[in-house]
């Protein structure tokens, strides 16, 4: 994929904000952060847990981004769409909880190689409402995690509109919307299958780094 | 410049550390963050001020990454060096602080377009030895910045074979060093000149975005 970066936003879902420990449910600006590209990983090769991190998994439905979104309005967002995907925001928690106790930014924890595993995209034609989708995670066979974008706090468009006055999006650019509760670690051996119900599948297995 | 990400250092200078009022002097590990291709700019655009944010210069070394590196030694870090520039980490300071108040990600105060101001290239030959530079930073004529490459607290080779164990360089992807003391606000109308003493200069003009 040609893409630049991928832009994440944290506690999106007020159950999962709830779970993370912050009680704030209705926030006036939506929480944003960068995965690089380096991140990256498509299905067939393994997610890879760096040594001494406890990684987990967090679902997200992403937005493929389809022509460049610089300060544009929510009404006309979705137009910047090109298509759709399942998502992996894949987050070392105990180095993100320390790096945010101590007012440290999060890169490390969200941006190590493998840490943002995605599925094939889905062209915005087979999604008339992107806010009208279930989001699923199992680990081992085992249902982890099964969301409802309608309880998204920002809306995809209003996330592609808040961004787009601050930091230009680019054709191929991802836009990771939050996970909804249910986050948890995985381990060697592992093995996370996640989707968008009755659109899309994916799977992936979960390799300590050698 | 064919570039997906540049990673940044932040307080790998004593000085500076202790001016953001952190009396850390020696640290485990470089603090690292990212800023988009997005916010490159090059001479003869302007640095945009948004609007509420206290923009702060930071006068940088910045490393053009020449080749794949992934788990390089610091040994062989500088076989990975294409070149190098004189770049600016533009900080919107006040969002910074609030958004490590809260333990949140630095993306947007780091991020935004026009936030990496960099000058030509200059090719690794030039510079025999990355730490015996001196970078300065002028806003309308008067120096605010000085310092020193060999105050950093981890060397060029340290900060590429940390970053590598974590998340792969390509080559393009930028390396900026952190910034020495003397870090302070930009307003419409100033004029930022900065460089590498003997090496290279350039000119940035400030705006309030519209
Ligand atoms: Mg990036
Ligand atoms: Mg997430
Ligand atoms: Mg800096």
């Amino acid at each position: 994929m040609n893409s630049s970066k991928a832009i994440c936003v944290g506690k999106n879902y007020e159950k999962h904000a709830r779970e993370m420990g912050d009680m704030t449910t209705s926030r006036g600006e939506p929480i944003i952060f960068l995965k690089p590209s380096s991140s990256y990983l498509e299905q067939g090769s393994p997610i890879l847990l760096p040594k001494g991190a406890q990684v987990h998994h967090e679902v997200e439905l992403g937005v493929v981004i389809g022509a460049t979104a610089q300060n544009v309005s929510v009404d006309r967002a979705i137009d910047y769409v090109q298509g759709y995907l399942c998502c992996l925001d894949m987050t070392a928690r105990n180095w993100q909880s320390t790096a945010a106790s101590k007012g440290e930014p999060w890169t490390l924890a969200k941006g190590c190689d493998t840490f943002l595993p995605m599925s094939h995209q889905i062209p915005k034609e087979r999604i008339p409402d992107a806010q009208q989708l279930e989001i699923w995670l199992k680990v081992n066979g085992e249902y982890r995690q099964r969301g409802y974008t309608r309880d998204m706090i920002f809306s995809v468009p209003e996330l592609i509109s808040y961004t787009s006055k601050y930091i230009t999006l680019y054709p191929g650019d991802l836009l990771l919307t939050g996970t909804p509760e249910g986050v948890g670690p995985v381990y060697d051996g592992d093995v996370i299958h996640a989707g968008i119900t009755d659109i899309v599948e994916m799977q992936f297995l979960c390799k300590n780094k050698s």
